[in-house]
């Protein structure tokens, strides 16, 4: 292998490439980065046997390819060198005793290769008929989502974000057993097959993280045990999550005693200032009451001290609710409803309570409260 | 106690005192912030035992002075509380059970006051003739030395730097016995006394984060075993490290065998790359060697690789210089250095490496050689 690249575009490449690299010491090949120079291009590719990552840079973007062939080499070494060596041509060459040769005008650095056939496949796949997705509308569905998510290994299905395909609809859910958060899509080509499964939310962090571009699409390929996504020049591999996902569609009332609309600063602030007197210990709890056109929401630490806030509030009817809840899960709702104003729905205090934004039924966040009056 | 003051003002004073809180629980008192109102203004004040900060609120700076009095308050309750308030009007106002009372418009806190007599005595005074220092010179020497400072506790000594005042001259000197750092500075005013004193660079380090002027000046008032600082409305105190400090000014060589001329990015950048294949177990050792107008930089990690660098150097004379030294230790000297072209100095492999910038003499940077040739 040897070829000439500018150093910006192999470190764009290196930086998609280096999350795929397993951080732990385990199997030591799953730390590198494997290059395969072809006659199209430079593919760099890297896996951590959870998930498997591949980029493509195209030979119009290498300056000179020489001789193709395929290396393995160290991936937090060469993504550092490269991240660090000027913006110049770098040339990169294989040489004897399988060492890789980087140099530029006043840089040379020898690394050692690992065995290319130690590295394993990456089992990289695809369909006919891909779920198509807009990259920035991926991310909102992920960002809106995630938090929920459990980060208990107890129930491992929950560590997870189930996604549901039904013809056109697609269906994304998160919950720790707590809180839930559903998000619903119109996907713009009907899908062929339905499918219902679980992806690991890490991976699915770590995918929006290699995404750039707001207006292009991802593809989603989806098979038993794995998905594969694509997109631009990259193409990320994530394992599912084996089990039942549990069904949450029951959880969601059709019918709310009380419905209230507030602004969205009003209540996070409000929100954000009494968590300050509450204890991770206490579950964060805060109590909410309304009276009226106004809402108190208080919490106290009895050797600390106590707060209330007030907040303005336009009520569907005449009834009254008194409730409490965990702060900071109403926090991360609230956030992800990226809104100014917010529906708040109620049906007693010791139901859950939902979340919307005013202008949508897309997304649904739902708490459970908890019973401290 | 009662008072009105626009929320900026109080928090920019609360962010300045905070600090000076104990970050341990040992004695709760000293996790609080005291709370002074007089007829002038509102002073703030904090103490961890090693260090004391006291600040000061003018009275056209608070809306409303209604009742003097003291009171002493969790630190980290006051300051987040106050940080989340919009920026209005906020009451303060002492209530029976001492609880001090905040309210704004739709928010209202009750923390509990701890026993005002049971806060320690902050043990600020003031001298005739303080030494005065430019702020943002300060800054610099602190920025310029405190790096070399030991972190060990071994020697603790060390751990503080030495300010050395004799008439007009200030020597500051910070070493951790592996490398030096010495900056020079002659005193606007003479100083009426010499001193002698070692003062822990952690607490410089916090005094320079409540700087915020780069033309004021800094008054230090020196005692026996404390040192007072006082600038703008800010006064901070920290104890003295007791013990004598190591005279350093022998290692300093009067003559060199070779200086070097180099350019302060090509230095800094090779030194970085050729750090990367370095190890902190190995004292991140790098080679340094020139041969005529080149130097070569070069290190490895047997399992890993090798790299050599080449940068051009300007030499005094036609001897050549072959060493190996700490490239962390050589890293934080060049960037202390702030200054475009850099002169190193060498006496031997086995002699110290100095290091100064080609405008002056003011700063000198020191590092030990190691053996490896």
């Amino acid at each position: 292998m040897k070829l000439e690249i500018k150093q910006n575009i192999l470190l764009e490449h290196l930086n998609y490439v280096i999350r795929g690299i397993s951080t732990k010491n385990l199997r030591p090949i799953l730390n590198c980065i494997k290059f395969e120079l072809t006659d199209e291009g430079l593919y760099l590719m890297s896996t951590d046997g959870d998930i498997s990552i591949k980029t493509f840079i195209d030979k119009k973007n290498i300056k000179k390819i020489d001789t193709k062939g395929e290396i393995v080499v160290s991936g937090r070494y060469i993504h550092e060198i490269i991240r660090k060596l000027p913006n110049e041509i770098i040339n990169l060459e294989e040489v004897i005793d399988s060492k890789l040769y980087i140099n530029t005008t006043n840089s040379s650095f020898t690394l050692n290769c690992s065995n290319v056939n130690e590295f394993p496949d990456l089992e990289l796949e695809f369909n006919q008929n891909p779920i198509i997705l807009n990259q920035k509308l991926f991310k909102t569905i992920i960002n809106q989502t995630a938090f929920a998510t459990s980060v208990s290994e107890t129930r491992p299905v929950l560590t997870g974000i189930n996604f549901k395909i039904e013809g056109e609809n697609l269906e994304c859910t998160a919950t720790d057993s707590y809180r839930l958060a559903v998000k619903k899509i119109k996907l713009e080509n009907k899908a062929k097959e339905n499918s219902n499964i679980i992806i690991p939310t890490k991976n699915l962090n770590e995918l929006i993280k290699l995404m750039n571009s707001d207006e292009e699409n991802i593809e989603m390929h989806i098979f038993a045990n794995k998905v594969v996504f694509k997109f631009e020049q990259i193409i990320m591999m994530t394992r599912l999550i084996s089990g039942t996902y549990p069904d949450t569609s029951k959880l969601i009332p059709e019918t709310y005693e009380l419905t209230l609309k507030v602004k969205y600063d009003d209540l996070y602030d409000a929100i954000d200032r009494a968590s300050l007197l509450t204890n991770e210990s206490d579950k964060n709890t805060i109590k909410f009451e309304t009276n009226k056109e106004i809402a108190l929401i208080s919490s106290n630490i009895p050797e600390i001290g106590n707060v209330e806030e007030k907040i303005t509030v336009e009520k569907d009817n005449e009834s009254e609710i008194k409730i409490a809840f965990n702060s900071k899960f109403m926090m991360e709702a609230i956030k992800a409803l990226e809104s100014s104003d917010i529906k708040l729905m109620f049906n007693g205090e010791i139901k859950p309570i939902i979340l919307k934004n005013t202008e949508s039924d897309d997304l649904i966040q739902l708490i459970l409260p908890i019973r401290t009056y």
